[in-house]
């Protein structure tokens, strides 16, 4: 499996990329006339379309929605070759990535592996409050979900019932709007006539957040209009207040109480342990302070990209970021992604690197059926034209034009009839009753 | 939660339905008039179309597509509760079901918990050979399948590399039959492109009967056409020898073994355990043997319906049946289901319970792309119109509207581009290295 061969004059250059999301596939695509064999590692063996995620975690979108083989998506590039692998670490000095048990050389690296939530150094939390990076952990969610809706239907307790119809988001960042706003709607509209005990309009959802406002990264007015139009779908927002404590029971905020039987974790941001063993500067969230190019310092051969990367140089669109890095966005990625290939294009030809100069292209998150907030080519806007505007630059990223027709009409059948069809409870972990 | 309350005048019967297959759908839904109040218990949240559960173990459809909630099911059944519990016990002297922790009385019990596979006292091949009966087990093969030729695209070793591309299906029924065909379809033409250093065509599948023929409970010439079309897309028929041992790297057939990567169970019947506390004739499979009106001997307010009742009573289309059983399908449940209906309405007014009359409406299997073998209304088909029929059938008998829609966008893209977008490796048991 190594590739080194360094005795053959045709040798080409080993790329090595880490992380098959949009990062990741951006470089790879961006490399493919280049003359360079590219080994693309991933942990899962599908691409994810994660600004869609909570969606399915929402039991709108079935897993194969918003997923496609990473394989399949690069399957006529033929100078990748795809490895469903975990790395462990990375030994800079020696060029060489190590999995469990073997390793790969590399002339260069590009680490597009993404980030996790971070619990704020409470991981016990975890197991109460779980968040939604993965499809696996959306499945997780959709099942605690559901199966609140089913205990609550058949608890003879008031308060009890109370409790697990109760249901705490955590971060008020766009997946935590969008996923209180989903599970509002689940709520008040899907579920409405399945039940013969309870309402499920009376579910509580309470969206809270640390920080003195919503969606802190959109310019204002957004942030207000995001909060009046969750609001408006029965979300109630707390913000200013931290979290102190989660439990089996429920959340803590200092003195305020919210017992809840579903608690969801969509706050901070922390790098994968491997990141440490490429020993370049680290913030506060493990992402590398990257080179204004994107690579390591001291390792023009080890690029950083995507939601990994903290670039705090000035860019074409946003200024000198001193204490900030770009937005988390799969367009971030992209961009840097397709950088990665201009700098090595630059290398051979013998001239200097680019920098990365990011352009915005505007954020968007939605709130529920035909409402959303948009900062887009200057303009901030809210309401229906933001959700038509959302759902038309989220079917068109769609990978794939199988999963982009059947996802239209998935969500067409889904506003139609207020109805999720993807309400599966599955998994080992499901109790064989809720009794 | 109990039900029992005597003392009221207005009291209706109380009808409980353990399992939400085809069996117990068609039995709430026949009693939707009936002046009763019904229970529908089942541990998973969704009835399931298992005719097609073969096609997401081959990552052809995704678990939404061939799955719906049973509470949306009969959301507008106002005389049906819905509970997700598993039964461990039925005490039938004192018309009572047993939960976990808790317990339910019934005036009227419909069984329908359908079975499992039986590894024929070896249970530990389970691990080695899982079967195809839930979500989560079509779930399993497809992350084997799929891991397969993962393992094999970098493994160096050539004979590990062709034991990988083994795939041994052990049973040659219609699960058997059809899961082998669509192996053999995933190999020679969904995965062609994927790969660079192995050729999936290469990969050999094996079907494994144990008795003499194919598709047994099939008219003559059907056996001998399916294993001629199985063996026309490139599997490799085993008759007439039985499975001796399963183990991490194969199965042993007598003398012979086969090296095999994925092992897949389809064959054998059994019931689960809680039947046993029915106190009924079991057979050897552990079904219920049940008197000519479908109900339990001794108890004529327990019935058994589905893949549990052996019934072996003469019925309109078949004749005497001594030893067999009716064909384990969901035609059978069915029309066992709308039975039970039949039966209270008699008691109620005091007439004889008619004898349940199986009417046989032909059975169908599909073996790949354009092929199926039929025996319906008297004729006996192969082939692409055999093909055709499947296909409509099943598409009507889907659940649901948008499931319908939604399955034949996926068959038509699958159909028209050779391609599986079901191809998701998941769940937390995926290792995380191939390596």
């Amino acid at each position: 499996m190594t590739t080194s061969d360094a005795a053959s004059p045709e040798r080409r250059p080993h790329v090595v990329i880490i992380g098959g999301g949009f990062g990741g596939l951006a470089a790879a695509r961006a490399l493919a006339r280049a003359q360079v064999s590219i080994t693309l590692v991933d942990r899962r063996n599908h691409h994810l379309f994660q600004p869609l995620l909570y969606q399915v975690a929402s039991a709108v979108l079935s897993p194969g929605d918003i997923a496609a083989p990473i394989r399949w998506v690069l399957r006529d590039q033929a100078n990748v070759d795809v490895l469903l692998a975990e790395v462990t670490r990375v030994d800079v000095a020696d060029r060489r990535l190590h999995f469990a048990e073997r390793s790969m050389e590399y002339d260069v690296l590009v680490v597009a592996a993404g980030v996790g939530h971070d619990y704020f150094g409470h991981d016990s939390w975890a197991e109460h409050a779980p968040g939604l990076k993965s499809l696996d952990d959306a499945l997780e969610l959709r099942r605690r979900i559901l199966l609140a809706f089913e205990r609550a239907e058949w608890c003879g307790n008031p308060d009890e019932r109370r409790r697990l119809l109760t249901f705490a988001v955590i971060g008020g960042g766009a997946t935590g709007v969008e996923l209180a706003g989903a599970l509002s709607e689940i709520a008040r509209h899907s579920l409405r006539r399945d039940f013969r005990h309870i309402d499920p309009g009376d579910a509580r959802v309470v969206l809270v957040e640390g920080g003195d406002r919503l969606l802190a990264s959109f310019r204002d007015p957004i942030p207000a209009r995001a909060r009046a139009q969750l609001e408006a779908v029965g979300v109630e927002v707390v913000t200013g207040q931290r979290v102190t404590n989660v439990d089996a029971e429920g959340v803590q905020l200092g003195q305020t109480r919210i017992d809840a039987g579903t608690v969801i974790w969509a706050a901070g941001v922390k790098a994968p342990p491997f990141v440490a063993s490429l020993g370049g500067p680290q913030d506060r969230a493990g992402r590398i302070v990257v080179e204004p190019d994107g690579s390591l310092p001291g390792h023009p051969e080890v690029f950083v990209i995507g939601d990994l990367a903290h670039h705090r140089h000035p860019t074409r669109d946003l200024g000198p970021l001193p204490d900030h890095p770009l937005p988390g966005v799969a367009q971030t990625a992209i961009q840097m992604g397709k950088h990665v290939a201009r700098c090595l294009n630059a290398d051979r030809a013998g001239w200097p690197r680019p920098r990365f100069a990011y352009k915005d292209l505007g954020s968007m998150a939605t709130i529920g059926r035909s409402k959303a907030v948009a900062d887009v080519a200057g303009l901030r806007i809210s309401g229906l034209l933001a959700w038509l505007m959302w759902l038309f630059v989220h079917l068109m990223a769609l990978v794939g034009f199988r999963n982009r027709l059947v996802v239209i009409a998935q969500w067409a059948w889904s506003y139609g009839t207020f109805q999720r069809n993807a309400r599966l409870i599955r998994g080992s972990e499901a109790p064989d009753s809720v009794l």
